[in-house]
């Protein structure tokens, strides 16, 4: 199973939709008078002082640190491959069928992905297959909430840069009005006022929604993953055909990735001859 | 089963309605005076490309690209014709009360349907009932999800567009509050602001939202059609009475349809006289 | 079962809400001065026609279709009196214990109810009660499922008309602040533009909206008096009491609704002395 | 049984929320000048008058009727106590444990109460223990379903009173940007228009809202009653040592309460000694 | 079971996260001009006030008043380690393996914890699993229910308060706009009108919504850990070999968790030796 070993790539389409976004704005920007009127610092303060704020009293230290591990998630590409899982579980399956099931423990090792050998590791002791899928599935449901721990974290974050944005403008407005002296200055402070609502917005919009978006697929293509995976294991211990092993797990994917696997499993056939 | 060689009309009704709704605003547009002033590159590019670079953090590229694909669903009509299914499914159950479920493996060749001849398929190997059932229901599990992840899309631009438009507001009444040198120059300032805020409405409510909505439909009908074509087989198998079969099937559809069906099935017999 | 045939009689609360809201609104404008300013034709054609264009898209034409007889059930008040047929299935219970389920069958001619119908039949026909569960559960699904899609096109329409409100807003804006020469008529414009969204707001929360929730409702007293069918024609299959049989569908009533059929009951029972 | 005799006292926080809510607001009106011009007979029309005709719509006219009945509901507070109720069922127990489930019979005329006086006649009359939960569970679905109807009305109005708050607005700013001759008369007549907006804001937040809320807990309370008289019949017919019946149904209560019903019963054991 | 004596420590996240997010926002303020035009003692008392009462309402004075003892637990950190639960559920599932369950009961008296000692109280009183289940599930059920009251109470909160913020600014937008004598003073009028939104503001988004999501987190963690000891001791009960017990346990903790459980483990058994 050496697709376990993922080369974490750079995902190129969240750094391409964050290049095309942002550079099309700041373009907008520059294209007009005055890009200079969108750098405030007190404006970023209270946007991002205020969601942070509001964060760390919601959420738990280690658990918005956690964010930092999780958004390397967003930038990198797992390359995980839900043929090639496939394609070993099934492979796995013929020999357990050959030589059976203890056979399989001297690969265990090789393995460096805690949930799949943990699982084989019960496999091979023998372990009901009832508790198997109890262990492993428990396992799951867990591995589900950590990913809905960090998801949620962007999504109220994403909720809260609005808000402060809005609480920004206010108080610019406010100032603004209280102290005006020359109906002059009404347009430059307002104009002023408005930068933390499009801060606000802007990080919401550009960065926390989608960035929670992206989360909660990466977390639905890892689980279910690892569903190919228990299926799998609980499929080899009953000793099913192996044929049987790689329909059930191909009814897991889409027609285009089962043509992929199909054209793949041909070509193997024809390097193995 | 003929019917599933489905000819790809175009749905008249999605034209009629971009036609419809497109036409009016611009009508309305252009009997004012300055429809040019609706025209804006800059506008366009900050509500475009902010909405697609969001949604290129949030989907994967490969996901994206099946936008379009989804997007020709949108615009042809499937000849999906449920009462067509059931008599077909009758007719096959007819066969094989009388000549046995294996008489209708020929006629398998014949399909072009994946699932419907994967169903037949492990109906003709006698398969275990059960074991169809679950095969199937992960494939229309696994189809709903695919069918979800496109709706998504458009959901997620639905929601994105109206918040760019209103960022690309913002940028231009920084820009134009600032730089106000001239009162007079305020209602044109504004109303190029406006420009980007109207573009992002249009996008959701005249385009993503609505094609969010069908795609849902769409799906709807896709899964009900499956659902009947797995019932009928599963019905078949276990030897079922062709009337009964057909009793089962028709309870899936709505009481104007089965006018339609008894009449069309009282014409068939006519016919066949 | 005579209250079968429903006189549908014109609903008079939802008569009396449109009166009394429009009305009033009407009031409101007509005791200021110039209500001409409220009838604008390009207002209408943008808030209408865009409704109408996003739900030509989102929903099939033969669904938008059902609207207008869907329309009719909102304004008709069908005279579904669940006291009366929780007498009428308690009578066919006691004629079921005296001279058998058989002896229902001439009475079934009667009914012109497809859904009672079809489950007598059965029951006479000797079904298995679970197989009656399924197939008139099955009809109480997709009778919702039809159900939900009118509702949803209303709420979709509910969500669309104030978009497409504020849409013709901005243009009126936008035209306006564009071609603006003399301050003066800034007002004026102002005005205009407004009335889409005040058109949009009417569509929305004085019509779309609560007619969705009227259509709910009466979803639900249609899908409870036929469940209240369904449960009395198994309790009369499998030969209950006929005082179980009553007491079982009473307590799917309002205790307000009991009194009254208890107090019915009595006046039967007076009368038929 | 006697705390079923529910004494409605007024519900003082009720009222306190009501008054302070309103009198806060009131007091902060009249500490600016002009407090007669938050008194707007026409802006209250439009915000009643429209919410009134979008509810005539939405619900049928008993449902809406019902309303004030419910209403008394908010303003008393039901003397429900959940520890009382289980010294009461504790204490049938023992007397059914000592005599009889039938020895409860003559106790059963006293009971005010259709719920528990219905559960323990079916007890009583020997009824399988399956039939008694199937049917008092669902008197507990219908009672939360009539429940859930009166909240629905208030949520709904809670919706509908901003809208036609602004829809009110939106008339007056229409009327006065159009009529407008002197500038001077903008501000006034602005601030007519949004009275309408604050009548509507008033009735949704600080009453429509929090009195659905209110109804939402009340129903949660006395289902909760329900369903301890209900699980109490069921231990009491099968025969449950009382202490297992106590310890059963203090499961379901806070702590809090747990340690005010120990006291209690210590306190009772005192007097009866 | 010493770790159920909880060390209420000071949250410092909590406490960071309102010093942040209030300083960053007072900071913005102090550094224009006039931060004196934020304080604005009737503004409060319509957002403070209003708020209130519409809780008032809504909610029973002592779930209102449990409220501070609630907001204690935000404020506090407690130390509920899983990893320690889990160490002495094994130690005690040691115990029981070689001495009986019944050589538990010693320990029963030195736990703090009703729920901890109430189910060992059953297990060692030999009750029937199935019960023991039941009667803790019920516990957890509805000790979620009264977290799930403290929280609804700040979410109504925080989606009041902005509702109150923009009453308090239409009573100064129209107090201010009728009385305009002076067009310069609108400037001011505008932003003492607008300090309502600001509070409104802040005490949502910075104080109602992220303490309603911290409760929400910490009641997840209890209830969690609270599910730990009812495994730990059914798993007991039913004679579960130690290593089981753990291995089961474990499976519900996260995998950093677990590696600094293993460390632990590994580091006892050197304290041991």
């Amino acid at each position: 199973m050496k697709q376990r070993k993922l080369n974490h790539l750079m995902d190129l389409t969240t750094i391409l939709g964050i290049v095309a976004g942002v550079g099309l704005v700041i373009g907008a920007i520059m294209s007009g008078e005055g890009g200079m009127f969108f750098v405030d610092i007190p404006a970023a303060m209270i946007v991002v002082g205020g969601t942070l704020g509001a964060t760390l009293i919601h959420f738990r230290m280690n658990d918005i640190l956690s964010v930092f591990r999780v958004l390397r998630k967003v930038f990198t590409a797992p390359q995980i491959s839900n043929t090639e899982t496939i394609a070993n579980l099934v492979r796995l399956a013929e020999r357990a069928r050959r030589e059976g099931v203890l056979s399989l423990e001297p690969e265990l090792q090789a393995l460096d992905d805690d949930f799949t050998r943990k699982g084989f590791q019960y496999a091979v002791d023998g372990a009901d297959p009832e508790t198997i899928r109890i262990i492993l599935e428990s396992e799951l449901v867990s591995l589900e909430e950590r990913h809905k721990l960090g998801q949620g974290i962007f999504v109220s974050m994403a909720q809260t840069a609005p808000a402060f944005g809005m609480i920004g403008t206010l108080i610019g407005l406010i100032q603004m009005l209280r102290s005006l002296q020359n109906p002059a200055m009404l347009g430059p402070g307002m104009a002023t006022a408005l930068v933390t609502t499009f801060y606000g917005a802007m990080l919401a919009y550009m960065f926390f929604q989608p960035v929670a978006g992206k989360l909660a697929n990466r977390s639905k293509e890892e689980l279910l993953q690892k569903e190919l995976i228990m299926e799998g294991i609980l499929a080899i211990q009953s000793g099913d055909n192996p044929r049987i092993v790689r329909e059930k797990l191909m009814s897991f994917l889409a027609p285009s990735h089962r043509r992929q696997f199909n054209s793949q499993v041909r070509s193997d056939a024809q390097i193995a001859k």
